[in-house]
Parts: C-alpha cells; sequence; structure tokens
C-alpha cells in the first residue's frame, strides 16, 4: 500500500452565503485547494454531500464540479452518509490512492443549509434516520439527541453545567477561527439560559445551521516537503440503524470500532494524538465521542470537558477551530473541514488556534446517532 | 490488480411497488445476490440511488441498508452520479476489490419513482442537469433530449420510423423478461401514434417512471466456477456538463472516451462484443450511444437499428431484457440491472432471451446527457 499525502486544503467561511450557489461554494474551495499545486490534474473527484436536492434542487454534484473546474473527462461523483459523507469521501479517495487506482484525488464537501426554513432543514436532517419508523413518530434528529441527552445527565449524573463545557470550548476556540460560523465566546450560564429546543437540550448545545464547502487534495507520496501530512489510517464503521433499536445506547459502538481499527493500523496510542476533531452536532455527542474513542472514561466525557481536558491548552486539545458548535455544521462539508483543521495545526499553520509541537491528528465523523463513524488518523512526517 | 468476479445477481420486478419501501426492494435484492452464497459477508454495501430524499424521504441508505441486512459494523455509503449512480457504484466497488481493498462487494441499486407525481418526479430528474442554468429555464430533461432528437433527424435525415426502431426492440425482449416493467411489443406505428411529450419525442420514445432495485455480489477470484463471469474493465468518463455548452452536442464524448477505454484495458473490439446493454432512456440516447461506441457511424445508429443490427438475432444483440425503455428505468438502479442482465446472459440463464454462446458482454450507464458515462466489459471464462 502506497503512501497518500494530504497536499493541500481550500474552504469557504462557515455561515450565510445568500449569494453564493451550492456549485460556487463548492468551486471556491476547491480553487484554494488547488492553487499550490496547479500542475495537478486530480485523477477522480469525489463531492460529499447530504441533501443538495433538497437544498437546491441539484444532484449530479462530482460532474457538475468536474466540469466548473475545467476538468471534463475525469471520474466524478457524489458520496452521501448524511453527516459522515465527508470523512466517507475521504476514505474512499484515501483508499483509491494508498491502493494505487488514483494517484491524485480531490475531495470536495459542501452543504448549502441556510437556503431552506427551519422545518425543510429539519426534514432535511431527519432524513439520516429512519423515514419508516423514527421519522414517521415525529422524531426529529433532534429530539432524538436529546432523549439520549436526558439518557446520558441521568444514568452518570451529569450536570448543566458539564454539559455545557463542550460548546463552551468549541466558541472560545471558534473567537479565533477566521472561517468560523460564531465567533463569539460563551459560559456555562449563557448555554444554560439559552432557548430550550428539545428538553435538555439548548439551543447553545446544538451545531447550527450554515453553509460551507471544504476541500482536500490527496496525492500518492509525490509532493516533496519536509512537513507533509500524511494519512496513517481511516476507517469507517456502522452501527445498528436505530437508536432505539440498540441495547447499550450510550456507547458510540460506530465510532468505538472505527477508532480502534485507525489506531492500530496507524500504530498509535491515546496518549500520541496530540490534536483532535470530535463530531460535536449535540453537546452530548461531543461526550459520548470522546468516550468512545477512548479519551475519557464511560460518563466522564462531560466532566472531563468542564476540567479542561479539551481546552485548547488542555491534555486533549479539541475543536480547535470551534468544532461544529463554533465553526459551523455544513453537514456533508464537515467531515473535510475536520481534515483541513488538522492539516492547518500539523503544518503549524494554526495561528491563534495552533496546537504547540502536534504530530498526530485525529478526526471524527458521524452520520446519524453514531449510525456510520469514521475516524482518520494524520501525521506530520 | 486482481481478477474480479461477479458472483451473483438479485434484483425485483420493475415497476409499481406501492406496498414496499425502498428499504424493502433494497433489501429484496439484495437478499437474492446473497442466498447462493450464505458463507460471503461483504466487505463494503455501496448504495447507488440519485434522488431518495426526494420519494422517500429517505438518505443514509448505505447505513441502513446494511444494518437491515445484518451487516451491521461493515463501511456503508451511498453512491450518487444521476442515472450513471449504478454504473459508478459498481466501478467503485469494482476498484476496491481489484486492488485489493476489499475482498467482497455488495453493490446494490435502487429507486422509488411512482411515490412521486409526475411534476415532482420530472423536477427530481431534472437534478441531473443545472439548477442554475438549465431547470432555471424551464428546461425538463424531457425537453433537452427533445431538442436532441430534433437535432439528429434533422443533422443525419432520420425519419420517424428510425427514431422509433430503438422502443421496439426494447418492448419486443421486454415481452419474454420476467423482471420487465412493460411486457407488451409495440411497432414502429404505435410508436408515432403515441401521445407527443415534448417534439419530436412521443411517450414511447421515453424510457417510463418506475420502481425497483438490483443487487450485484462481487467477489475477488475466490469463486470457483467454470463459467464465472469476469469484470475485465469498467471506466467512467465525463463530459461538459450541460448539452448547449458543447460544441458538438452529437458526439457523446464520456460514452465515446469511457468505452475506448474499457475496450482497449479489456482487450477487445467491437466484433468481439457479444451482447450489449445501452442506456436508452430515450429512443435519440439509444442511437447516438451505439454511435459514440463504435457500433454504428454517426448517424446511423437508428437507421442500423431499424435494419436490425441490434435486434436480439442482430449482429449486435441489444436491450436484451427490454433496456430501459421495456424493463424499465429506476433511475438509480439502472445500471445495476445492466450488469444483472449481461451476467444471466453470460451464464446461459437467459431463458427465452438468451444471445446464443455469448462470451462478451457491455454495458453503458449514463447520468445526464451523457454528461457522466460508464462503460463495463463482463465476459464469461
Amino acid at each position: 500500500m502506497g503512501r497518500v499525502i494530504v497536499a493541500s486544503v481550500g474552504y469557504t467561511k462557515v455561515g450565510d452565503h445568500w449569494d453564493k450557489s451550492i456549485l460556487d461554494l463548492a468551486v471556491e474551495a476547491s480553487k484554494k485547494a488547488l492553487k499550490p499545486y496547479s500542475n495537478i490534474k486530480p485523477d477522480v473527484v469525489i463531492v460529499a454531500n447530504m441533501f443538495s436536492g433538497q437544498s437546491s434542487k441539484q444532484e449530479h454534484l462530482g460532474a457538475l464540479l468536474a466540469s466548473a473546474l475545467n476538468l471534463v473527462g475525469i471520474p466524478a461523483f457524489k458520496i452521501e452518509a448524511a453527516c459522515a459523507s465527508g470523512g466517507v469521501a475521504f476514505n474512499v479517495g484515501y483508499r483509491m490512492i494508498r491502493s494505487g487506482e488514483a494517484d491524485t484525488a480531490l475531495i470536495v464537501g459542501v452543504e448549502k443549509m441556510r437556503d431552506l426554513d427551519v422545518p425543510e432543514v429539519s426534514l432535511a436532517l431527519s432524513m439520516a434516520e429512519s423515514a419508516e419508523y423514527t421519522q414517521f413518530i415525529g422524531a426529529t434528529f433532534l429530539s432524538l439527541n436529546a432523549m439520549l441527552a436526558r439518557l446520558y445527565q441521568e444514568t452518570y449524573n451529569v450536570t448543566r453545567e458539564e454539559l455545557s463545557a463542550f460548546p463552551v470550548i468549541a466558541h472560545q476556540n471558534a473567537t479565533t477561527a477566521e472561517h468560523a460560523q460564531f465567533r463569539k465566546a460563551i459560559n456555562v450560564d449563557d448555554v444554560a439560559r439559552s432557548p430550550l429546543v428539545s428538553d435538555p437540550l439548548r439551543l447553545l448545545d446544538c451545531a447550527p445551521i450554515g453553509d460551507g464547502a471544504a476541500a482536500i487534495l490527496l496525492t500518492s507520496d509525490r509532493v516533496d516537503e519536509e512537513d507533509e501530512v500524511e494519512v496513517l489510517s481511516s476507517k469507517i464503521s456502522t452501527n445498528i440503524f436505530s437508536l432505539y433499536e440498540r441495547e447499550d445506547m450510550l456507547t458510540f459502538s460506530a465510532t468505538k470500532e472505527a477508532a480502534s481499527k485507525a489506531f492500530s493500523e496507524a500504530g498509535i496510542s491515546l496518549s500520541d494524538v496530540d490534536v483532535l476533531e470530535i463530531h460535536d452536532a449535540f453537546s452530548v455527542t461531543a461526550a459520548l465521542s470522546v468516550e468512545a474513542m477512548g479519551f475519557s472514561k464511560p460518563g466522564e466525557g462531560a466532566k472531563d470537558a468542564a476540567a479542561g481536558v479539551y481546552s485548547l491548552k488542555g491534555r486533549h486539545p479539541a475543536l480547535t477551530f470551534g468544532g461544529l458548535k463554533g465553526r459551523g455544521h455544513p453537514v456533508g462539508a464537515t467531515g473535510l473541514y475536520q481534515i483541513a483543521e488538522l492539516w492547518l495545526q500539523l503544518k503549524g499553520r494554526g495561528g491563534l488556534n495552533q496546537v504547540d509541537g502536534c504530530r498526530i491528528g485525529v478526526a471524527q465523523n458521524i452520520g446519524g446517532v453514531d449510525t456510520t463513524s469514521v475516524v482518520t488518523v494524520l501525521a506530520r512526517r
């Protein structure tokens, strides 16, 4: 198997892009990623997106983007795995290169969410869950996670303040992240006083709705730089589809399995991880994610966050540019924003958000309630 | 690169499935494909689908199907490339196996179209074209193809009767295909007298709306049978996205390039091809497809069809179970119905539709107006 390098990255600011179409956003991120290597023509374009049909009446994004980038002729297609679309697309591109099926790949995640009104975006997101069972009874994606949050708090005696810790970290880091949607610090009181959305989840427990695109240029071992960023592993795992079918709802077993396999393939242990991007779609999601990967013990993810473990200067710096909560969560693009942010960190280009001396980065990107999980390990050589 | 075998196939009848959900259809086809090899647990599940969000308010089909098949844990995702979704998903699965990234793959195409009313399905299909330019001016996918048909007829002096030849062949072959949507023979007068849909295309020039699912079990060289069906090549190419941007609208250059590369990789020439499944979404599409691949000269595809070249007993038997027009065209599944039908032919299981002594089969599956094209070559060893 060959080595795979994250040669460059590009992304748009996350937020309201009323003046740009879904294609405009994808092109903007792609051009930024391609710019440093104008001599490289990708062998394949893979677009990660969840619901362009709903938001933009547009499918066939692969060929649409390839054509807009003057890459006519090359294979191009879209990959969808709900909010894990970005991570899965990265995984497929990575595997194409390491196996020799391609030499270079452009992986572009994009989502346009703000063009939908709230009921529409709520429906679009709930398509990550079963239409026949979960949607049918009126459960939104938010309400499922709210029930999970309640179970988490009651099972492990997690306080409102502890649950608020991840959003507080996310917003703190976002204040100095230029591409973040919300560059505004919040504290635990702000979270506790924010409007109740689905009890016990409040507005500031939940990642926002935003537009954005992130692109990654992957290559085989042809970029000759000292500090190149290599993909050590990327693993996808899937869980029993619906939350209510699982015996243990508080264990994110897809994340657990993907992380275990990825860490093993990469030859790393938890203590090797210098920077961590987790899928903090909701405060409870962040907590269960660090627990599933082993960074915190079961029931202690939120408590550890409250104790500073996941802060920028903590033992496991996480959400270093704001995560889903602060940077924003344009769903199909999120997994690739995570990769781009790890790349910034590993290259030492993190600016005010830089984690000093980091060498190993891990991203965890999920679709549904840990229904699909992708864990990726990157390293600076 | 390792050998890749089409170990088995499964599919539903194409047509109205009011009593089945999109998941039900995908499960039915998958179980049929998996049944002969109950000892095989696929390493990956890839779902091909174009617009499950519109039709079924359901995304995340990969994990949904994997979970329903008790394949929890394995990587699973959806691939979308408009009506070429099936061919592209097959290509990705094939490349994963030949490169050693996977040993077995379950590729499942599914589309639910009948739950949408006509304006809804027309909008869903037009998402294969640019929302900002083509849809915006009110052009449907049908009207674009109608303009192409008029250009084709006027450029090459193609008569109404000649244009009708492919639909007549398709319906003839569908009469004896158990899974076909329309098992009813038609003649050129029927086509000419059928309702005008978008001048010059009439109802019987156009593939119908139907529900269906087709599944393919791909494996590395582990199935030890004398008549195993091997994938010799699968190539994807893309064209300038919108028809109106192309200098030569009558040359399907994505198909031309994909076919040229696939035939070259497979080491075959046109005369080696015993059975041919083409993307006859419209009568004009069929004609331009055989021309792009070289089976007919430019302008002679429809004329050759009228002369019997593409009939079951002709020089290049095509649409052997009815093609998109007769078997039906559940868009995301179509590329995999084509593979399944080639498999039946190459295995000698074609029944009344069998092409005698066939050894090499070719499938061409397109998305948009030849915007994405996938050409696949299969061979019986």
